[in-house]
């Protein structure tokens, strides 16, 4: 990625790529995949949540039901905020500049889509680990069009999984 | 479109093109353009309407105002609308086989989130135009890969612009 | 249905029926109960994908009851949907000219309220089609007033119900 | 009012109507008006802020402007919430027993839609403060049906308008 | 409680705590924990539901799981609009003069934001019992900081239990 | 913060204070402050976009409206999630422990929410930074009662303020 960066911050200096020129709706030039990948990893802690209650299951039927139908409803909640947020990054942020930088963006963003329906279509972990890998993907393509380095720490919480952080 | 349709049809006869298996999030199979036009055609008509309040302006400004800020609260509703029907459409409906068809729709979709943007961001009847152009290119794109023939009519209410339906 | 719209016709003719001055809360004149319909159809889906489950249901509890909770809020999400939009016609377009031409307008609207109501209660496919049929006989009556004549086609997406067009 | 309820009390009493047997979409049997008048409420208040507004404009218009459109975007949400909540009641609480004793509530009904409208889409309070009579006469009638007694009194906040209250 | 509004009262009156200056975001001064209280209550009617649903279970597990998965999604609906409409009138309404008369109202407050969060994750009703209580001990705080009077009455609807209304 | 942090670590070894067992709703445990902070900047970003157009106001009254319209909508929306947000870390999280090691937690989360409704209510600069430093220290303490150390940098998107951000 920061290849990429360097290369991006050449061909801007060279004059061969047009100074990213981001306008959000507004516009507003606010745009951050920090949010996106909190949202990715909830998918995963859901899933974890349900496996946990899977393995203690209590004895009565209500309040299993009860606990399992809300993780459900927050799995998909954050799934689709997932596709939401990436859609807005994806078609108010990357013009032409950065799709000659990334022309791997358009098949990435869908790729976001298809396995965030996968993650809220079953409760499979692997299914979610790797949305959270993709989103991190997209996230560090965002930043390197804007020059900003970035680092994967672990989250400071669980599921405790490595996203992409900006390096200030 | 017809064309492309016909050469769809051609190349899943022939086993070359898998048959279009589209899931949506449940996977529920009910896709429909149609509401994304009537979406795009709102954005026009609230134009249409800011226009005429330009022209004829009341004299109590706080009744200007209120009419002015509820058309462009309604511009921003419908263009945002057809951004996330048309997100839901392309990332969940879309697959291998529809883009090797179709190669284009990447693009397709990118464009039409920019000149909902644009429609938004402005007053001009002609990005709203546009935006309503692109949408009715996608939904023959879209009914082409399900072998639904379409036709363009009238709608039967303002602004009266042609729109996709599909030839049932 | 037609001959509602020709006596609709002839009465406006003559003068004695007030032209349809439809006028939504913006006013913008855009009503189409295209869209209803569809999410109309989603409910009968719904039903018939928990139909599908019930038959096949998985082994592990957990991902059973992932598709159970998704489906039931999607019908629940459309049903409401439904009433919302059917309201939205019935409260800002049908006005006095509608309701001599149609008298029955407040009550077969009640009754796609309480239709809706028992889709949502329970798992019947029966009070589901039931509910698509009075939208169908909602949307007839819609285009009549407009004189705009109607077709019934098989919606070309599951469940392949029959649903009234514009014949445009 | 009262006379209504105790005609509906007596009828029931001689068993010629049946008890009234309200149920929502879980049904859960809860419904209260007191909501809905508040809704009401808000937008003539709504209105009487944009006349003082009218009456002392700020000198610098981005100021202005910010409470206008917040203040029309407030009486826009309540004014939505009156018709919504009026809807789930007359939709799903009123049956059959209620329509025979209260023959006009589709039309009550119906006009506070119309009227809510009329608040929406102006700035006068004349229409604002109808919308108030009409609510109010809808929750007599409501708790006419349930045999509970009601009272008019000023609400404790603006614009102080007389509201009803069942009188527990 | 009435004596904390008439200590309020006398104070004001000697000028030793300024007039209770209520401000919404608006600021519309329209304030009033009714609506809360019925959410609080629907949350008891929940949990009332699922027991009966516990007890008399159908034999069809999807019809039982539709019904589960919409009560589970009502309760938690509610109990998260008692927490916002609690925010708004804590962080909106209560301001210097009203903590000093009442200065338990942060714990209060946050003592509600727990137990709301309690009623959500399982099925007690004691703990949707002790929500409506401490709800109802808010009610009267504020009605208190307003001088308006309170009386508690038994709720016209199930789960019929004793809430605060303004005693006009 | 540092110093909170390390006094916390040291009851919590000592035994004297409990490990701060977070829950959210779920509980799911994934509480992180970085969002509230964006939504706080957009909200003086929102003032500076207005500001902008206070000094090159277009020629046309309508695109003038229909910008500044935008962006008020967009400031309130932003707003209010600062005020949501900042209650379910305050509500959800914060319990017994965190209170005894940070005392001013109650008074900040309600300054943050007469601070944010003071952005919403005008367009001035000042309070929204003054919005953004609150949020900041709210940010520090939460990360203080997690024992993660922060650090503030200079956001990298306008309006570029100093944001704090855990120090991975």
């Amino acid at each position: 990625m920061r290849a990429f960066a360097h290369l991006l911050d050449r061909l801007q200096g060279l004059g061969l790529v047009a100074e990213a020129a981001a306008h959000c709706d507004i516009p507003c030039k606010i745009y951050d995949p920090g949010p996106i990948l909190i949202d990715a990893l909830t998918v995963v802690r859901m899933i974890d949540i349900l496996d946990d209650w899977r393995a203690h299951r209590p004895e009565d039927d209500i309040a299993f039901l009860n606990t399992v139908a809300r993780a459900v409803a927050q799995k998909e909640e954050h799934a689709e905020k997932v596709k939401q947020a990436v859609r807005v990054i994806w078609g108010d942020y990357f013009k032409a500049p950065q799709f000659e930088a990334f022309p791997q963006i358009h098949e990435l963003t869908h790729r976001i889509m298809l396995q965030a329906s996968a993650a809220r279509q079953g409760v499979s972990r692997e299914a979610a680990v790797k949305l959270v890998d993709l989103v991190n993907e997209f996230a560090e393509i965002f930043w390197a069009t804007k020059s900003v380095k970035t680092k994967r720490c672990t989250a400071p919480y669980p599921p405790a999984l490595a996203v992409v952080y900006p390096d200030l």
